[in-house]
C-alpha cells in the first residue's frame, strides 16, 4: 500500500480534491490550452515533424505525468532545447518529412522513456549532477542561439539544414537568392508584435484597468492572436499562391496509436542521444519542479520524477508524439495562472484533444514563418551570456567548462557540445585533485588551533614537519603525496617526526594505501617517525583493515595538539 | 645551457665516464644481450612480427633512451605487455604476415613516439595517474593470462587467432586435431626446463661452488640453451619435415631504414591504441625506474622519461621496429649485473647489432614452440591474483574495479579492458564524493576540538547545529548539501544558528556556490544564521571573488572554536 502511494503520487492528491480546486484547475488549464496550441505546433516543426505530432505529444504525456509526477504544476510536452535535440538525433538516421522520420521520433522517446525510467526504479537521479550549473547555463544558451538560428528560414522563406550555427548560417546564405519578401514581412511583423507583447501588453492592459487575471489571460494569448492575425492575411490575400509556406493540412484526429520501430540497427544510433535527451530533459524538468514546489513548500521526490517523466516519454512513443519533458514556460504559466494539482495537466490534454478533433482545419493558412517567430521569441529569453562572466569572476575552471560548452554547441552540435562540457568538468575536477594544495601548518598561539605558516603568524619546530594534505586521497593523487613529503623532507635535515594532519582527508583509496605505505618504509629507513593526526572516523576505520598501522613508524593522534603535546611539547610551552 | 642538459641527461653522466664505470657496463650489457636475443624474437612473435623485428626493435630505441632518459638502469625494448597490445591494435587494421601489417607496426611506434613526446614537452605525465594501482595490477594479470593462452598454439603446434580469452580458447580448440605431438614434446620440455632454470639452477650451481656472478650469468642463459638445444634437435632429426613450425629465413642485417605511413584512414584507426599503448608503456616503464632509482638514490623526472620514450619509440618506428617500453624483466638484469650508466645500454645495443648481422642463420631452425615457452615463462610471473583478495579486504571500490578490469580485459580484449578500468574508477570516485559524509560535530569536553556526535562523547547545544561537511564542494555533490541541510533543519525546530564547518572543503565551485546561496536564502527566511568556520585559505580567497559573503546571512569564523564562544558560549562554560 504504502508502495502503492510511493509510486502513484495521484493516490494522494486525489482524495483531497474538492470543487474550489476544480474551478482553479480549470481556469489554469483554459490559459495554458490556449497557449499550448501554437507552441505545440512549433516545437513540432522545429523536431521535424508534422504540425500534429506536436499536439499529440502534449495529450497522452500530461496525463501520464499527472498519475505519476509528483510535481503539482510541472506542465509536460514538448519544449524548446529537447525537440532541438530531437531534430538533431533524428537528422541522422532519416530524411525529416517521411515517415522514417516520424518513427525514429517515436523511437527516440520510447527508448528516453525507458531510460527515465531505469533511472528512477534504480534510484540513479543523482547522475543528473554530471551536469554542472555552468555547463547547463552554457548548453541552454547555446541552444537557444541554435534554435533561434534553424529558425530563420522559415521567416525568410528559404530552404536551409544543418545542426550546427555555421551550417545553418552558410546554407541560409547560400539560399538567399530564394528569400520571399512577403514572408519576411509576416515574420518580422509576427516577431515584432510577439516581442512587444511579452514587454508591454500587460502592463499597458492593467493600466487601461483590466484586472491582472484578465490581463494576463489577454497576453497569453498573444501567440494565438498572432496565428489568427498571420492565418486570416494569408487566406484573405491568397498569399500561399505567393511562395508564403503554411502549415497546410493537419489531420482531424485524436493522438493515433503508434508504433515505435525498434530495429537494432534504429536502436543503436538513438541510444546515446536518447540518453543525453533524458538527462538534459530531466535537468530541466526537475529544475523547475524544484523551484515551483518551493515556492510552496511542497516536496519534490528526483527519482518519482524520473517516473514521471518516464511514463510520459512513452505516452509520446505509443501516441504519435515525440520526446517531452516538463518546460519551464508553460510550467510557470500553469502556477501562475492558479493550477493546484496535476489534474489541470488533465484538463490541458483534454483541451488539446479536442483543439485537434475541430481546430486543426483552422490552421490550413497558418504561416511557418507565424510559428517561428513564436519560437524565437520565447527561445531569446533562453539566452543568458552573463554565466561567461559569473563564472570568469569566481573559478576559471567553471568559465573555461562553460566557454568549451558554448563553443561547442554552436560550432559541433549540441551532443558533442554537452558531452564536451560534461568530461571538461570531470576532467578539471580531476585535475584539480591531482595535485592537491598542502600547507605546512604550525601552532596559532594562545589556540589548540593550527594553520598555515605562510598566512598566519604561527609557532613551529624545525624537528617536526607537519603537513596539512587539504585533500582525499586516491588514485589520481597518490603518487604527488609520495613525492612531495620525500622532496620536502629531502630539504629539512632537521627533521626528527612527520604528521599528515588528515583533518581534509575524507578518503583513502588503495592506490593511496600503498603510496603511504612506500612514504612510511622510506621515512623509516631515514629514521624519521610518520604520524597521523585527525583521521576521520570513516577513515581511520577503513585503515583499521588494513596492515598500514600495524607497520606504521609512529603513531595515530586524535587531534594536532595531542600530536604537538607529545612530539614537540617545546611548541606549547608550560602550561 | 641548462635547458639542454634538462633536455639531454647524457651530458650529465657522460662527463664524468671513466674505465671503472666501462667495465661495469660492459659486463652488465653482455649479461643483458645474450637475454635479450630469444627475448627479442619471442616478442616479435607474440606482436604477429618477422623475428628480426624484435632485435631490430632493441637496437635504435636502447641508444635513444640513453641519451633521453633519466634512469640509469632502464633498459628498453619490446615487451610481453605492449607486443599484446601491438598485436590486438594492428590486428584490426591488417592481417599478420602481410607488409601492411609490418607497417602498421611502425605507424603505431610512430604515434606513440609523437604522443609520448608530446606529453613530455608539456609536462603532463600526470595524465598516467588516470591508472589507479588496482587497474594496472589487475590488467598485467589479465595481460599476462591473455599472452600464456595466445602462446598455446605455438606449443600445440595449430593455428589459431582472436584477441579475447574465449576466442583464443574456442579457436584452439576447434583446431585440436592439428596437434602437432613433436611441437608439443618440444614445447613442454622448453617450459618445463625454463621453469626449473627459473626455479633452481641458480642455488643449484652456488651449491657447485660457483661465484654469485657466474651463476647468475649462467642462469640468464637458460633460455639460449633451450634456443640451442632445440634447434639442433630439429636441425638434426629433421623435425621441420615433420611439421615442426620453425623461424625460418631471417636476414642478415642491420636495423633498416623504414618508413611509417602516415595515410590518415591508418593513423584515425590507430590513434587510440598509440595513446593506450603510451600511456600503458609509460605506467610500467616509470614504475620500474622508479623502484630502481630508489635503490641508489637517484632521481627519475617523469616528463623527461616521456621524452626519452618518445624517442625510443619514434627510433623504432624508423629502424623496423614496433612499440617499446622500458621492460622490468630486462630492467631488473641490468641492474643485478651491475650496470651503472645508460652507456650499458648502448653497448647492448652493439651486442644485438652483432647477433643482427651474424648470428641470424643460425636460428633458421629454432622452432617456435621454443619461443612460445620463453613467452610462457617470463609472462605467468606477471599473474598475481593476490590484488582481487587485497582489495576486496580494504575498500570494494577498488575490488570492483580491479575485477572488472580484469574480466573485460580477459573476455572483451585489452582495450575494453583497460579503458573500463579508468573508466570504472573515476565513475567509482565522483559516485562516492556525489553523497559525501557529513558529520553533526560537538566539543571534545577539556579540549578545543570537535568530533562526530555520534563517535564521540562530545557537548552540543541544541540552538547550534554544527555540519562537518567531508568533502569538496562542485557539482556532483553541490545539490546534495541543500537538501541535506534543508531536511535537517526541518528536523531541529530550536535551531538558531547552523555552522558548516570547512576543515574538510578544499573547493568551492560555481555549482557549490550557487547552492550554498540557496541555502542561504532559505535558512534567512526561517530566521536562522548561516555561519562558516575553518574556511581553508584558498576556498577563502575565492569566496571573497563573489557576493555570497557580503549576503551572508552570519559571520566567517577562524575556527570552530571561536565560533562556539560567539554562537553558544554556554556549551565551554567559565574558564
Amino acid at each position: 500500500m504504502h508502495l502503492l502511494h510511493q509510486y502513484l503520487p495521484i493516490l494522494d492528491w486525489g482524495r483531497r480534491y474538492d470543487r474550489n480546486t476544480f474551478s482553479n484547475d480549470m481556469i489554469a488549464a483554459v490559459i495554458v490550452t490556449i497557449m499550448l496550441i501554437p507552441q505545440s505546433l512549433a516545437y513540432a516543426l522545429l523536431a521535424g515533424l508534422p504540425p500534429e505530432a506536436g499536439i499529440y505529444a502534449s495529450i497522452a504525456p500530461i496525463v501520464l505525468y499527472a498519475i505519476f509526477g509528483t510535481s503539482r504544476a510541472l506542465a509536460v510536452g514538448p519544449v524548446a532545447v529537447v525537440s532541438l535535440l530531437t531534430a538533431s538525433a533524428i537528422g541522422q538516421v532519416a530524411d525529416a518529412g517521411t515517415t522514417g522520420y516520424a518513427i525514429a521520433a517515436l523511437t527516440l522517446a520510447f527508448l528516453s522513456g525507458v531510460f527515465l525510467m531505469l533511472l528512477g526504479v534504480f534510484r540513479l537521479g543523482f547522475l543528473a549532477n554530471f551536469l554542472s550549473h555552468p555547463v547547463i547555463a552554457g548548453f541552454i544558451t547555446a541552444s537557444g542561439i541554435l534554435i533561434a538560428t534553424s529558425q530563420l528560414k522559415h521567416i525568410l522563406g528559404v530552404a536551409a539544414d544543418g545542426h550546427t550555427l555555421p551550417e545553418m548560417l552558410g546554407s541560409i546564405f547560400r539560399n538567399l537568392d530564394q528569400t520571399n519578401w512577403i514572408t519576411v514581412i509576416i515574420g518580422i511583423a509576427a516577431t515584432g508584435f510577439l516581442f512587444w507583447v511579452r514587454k508591454n501588453l500587460k502592463p499597458l492592459l492593467k493600466r487601461l484597468g483590466l484586472s491582472s487575471l484578465v490581463a494576463d489571460i489577454l497576453t497569453k494569448a498573444g501567440p494565438v492572436a498572432a496565428v489568427v492575425a498571420t492565418t486570416v492575411s494569408v487566406w484573405f490575400f491568397g498569399l500561399a499562391e505567393m511562395g508564403v509556406k503554411i502549415v497546410g493540412e493537419v489531420p482531424q484526429s485524436l493522438p493515433p496509436l503508434s508504433m515505435p520501430s525498434l530495429s537494432p540497427e534504429l536502436v543503436g544510433s538513438l541510444l546515446m542521444p536518447a540518453i543525453l535527451i533524458s538527462i538534459i530533459g530531466f535537468v530541466e524538468s526537475i529544475s523547475v519542479a524544484q523551484t515551483l514546489a518551493a515556492k510552496k513548500r511542497q516536496q519534490i521526490d528526483p527519482n518519482q520524477e524520473l517516473i514521471g517523466l518516464g511514463a510520459a516519454n512513452l505516452g509520446a512513443a505509443f501516441t504519435g508524439g515525440f520526446p517531452v519533458t516538463g518546460g519551464f514556460s508553460r510550467s510557470v504559466v500553469n502556477f501562475d495562472a492558479g493550477s493546484e494539482t496535476p489534474a489541470a495537466g488533465i484538463y490541458t490534454a483534454m483541451g488539446l484533444a479536442i483543439a485537434a478533433l475541430f481546430l486543426t482545419p483552422l490552421v490550413y493558412f497558418l504561416p511557418k514563418a507565424t510559428l517561428a517567430a513564436t519560437i524565437i521569441v520565447a527561445v531569446l529569453s533562453l539566452v543568458d551570456l552573463s554565466i561567461l562572466k559569473k563564472t570568469w569572476n569566481y573559478n576559471r575552471d567553471d568559465f573555461l567548462a562553460v566557454f568549451a560548452t558554448i563553443l561547442l554547441t554552436l560550432t559541433m552540435g549540441v551532443e558533442v557540445g554537452v558531452a564536451s562540457g560534461v568530461a571538461i568538468s570531470i576532467l578539471l575536477h580531476l585535475y584539480k585533485t591531482s595535485r592537491p594544495h598542502v600547507a605546512e601548518v604550525g601552532l596559532v598561539p594562545g589556540s589548540q588551533h593550527f594553520r598555515n605558516i605562510y598566512r598566519h603568524i604561527v609557532t613551529t619546530d624545525p624537528a617536526l614537519l607537519t603537513l596539512r594534505v587539504d585533500e582525499s586521497l586516491y588514485f589520481i593523487n597518490a603518487r604527488f603525496l609520495q613525492d612531495l613529503v620525500q622532496a620536502r623532507v629531502a630539504e629539512g635535515t632537521e627533521i626528527k617526526n612527520v604528521i599528515l594532519m588528515f583533518s581534509a582527508v575524507n578518503e583513502v583509496d588503495y592506490s593511496a594505501l600503498e603510496s603511504l605505505e612506500a612514504i612510511n618504509l622510506r621515512l623509516k629507513d631515514m629514521n624519521i617517525g610518520l604520524h597521523l593526526s585527525e583521521v576521520k572516523g570513516p577513515v581511520m576505520d577503513r585503515l583499521k583493515t588494513s596492515h598500514f598501522l600495524d607497520d606504521l613508524n609512529g603513531s595515530v593522534f586524535l587531534s594536532q595538539y595531542e600530536a604537538t603535546m607529545v612530539l614537540a611539547p617545546s611548541m606549547i610551552g608550560p602550561r
